[in-house]
């Protein structure tokens, strides 16, 4: 923000299926503070209602009703697509594999992303833990994770 | 985890009357995940509810009455106290200003830290944002990325 070129490239969350509908709310406030552009909802219809929250004024919300269609979509805007997900060949966010305009995403929390959600993805980030215990991040907490990291790093 | 030496320092949060139940179940979940050695519960008795939860196995709960208590206790165990909070001062996390065991004690959404919770903290750190929008982010949110930070430099 302070220092440097400013790169513009742009953010993208993409949000299938999600269970918990709450989590939306909550990821759309992260969204808005780390200068995502597009919250990217695929599947169910009924996330649009939360299109009308008050922290996200900056931010647009788009449906697709496939994955596929989300990456056509992704793909006409030179977007790498990156899945949140450790995976065998998963990058530590920490790392900053970032390239270009990035969409971010996210599976389901406790089962992860499934084989149709990693084939569309580009590469894999994962976020590395700490200390003696583990434990699955709640979705938006990681969304918030990456999201930083990518804010930082690209944007600044 | 993978290279360097461990230095072993401990962090704490500290959650003074949080608000919001729920959150301090997802708080702990990225407590465990980031390492953190107690989750410091001040004021309202009915946090310690939260201490059966399955993903806190590796994560203590302690309860203080009140803050200078729990203030005693850290200083006792040589232990900074980090605000989360934008104030003038304050230091983005990006920067990482730990020196040594740290507490971080965390403001209620929407008002933040209070005077009193400031004085017993020794330095402030804040988040960036970027992007055209802000946003007050989730009081587990912020605390994920700054413990985050926290046990990606100092536990390394």
């Amino acid at each position: 923000m302070e220092n440097g070129e400013k790169k513009n490239y742009e953010s993208y969350v993409v949000v299938h299926n999600i269970a918990k509908r709450h989590n939306v709310g909550t990821l759309a406030r992260s969204a808005t503070a780390f200068g995502v552009s597009e919250l990217i909802l695929v599947g169910r219809r009924d996330f649009n209602a939360f299109g009308s929250h008050g922290s996200t004024s900056h931010l647009r919300f788009r449906h697709f009703h496939s994955l596929s269609l989300a990456s056509s979509f992704l793909k006409e805007r030179d977007c790498d697509i990156c899945g949140v997900e450790i995976t065998d060949n998963a990058v530590a966010v920490n790392e900053h594999p970032f390239r270009k305009s990035t969409a971010f995403l996210l599976g389901n929390e406790g089962t992860g992303l499934s084989a149709k959600e990693c084939e569309i993805c580009d590469f894999f980030v994962y976020i590395p833990q700490f200390g003696g215990g583990t434990a699955s991040l709640n979705v938006t907490v990681a969304a918030s994770i990456v999201l930083h990291h990518f804010g930082g790093v690209v944007k600044l």
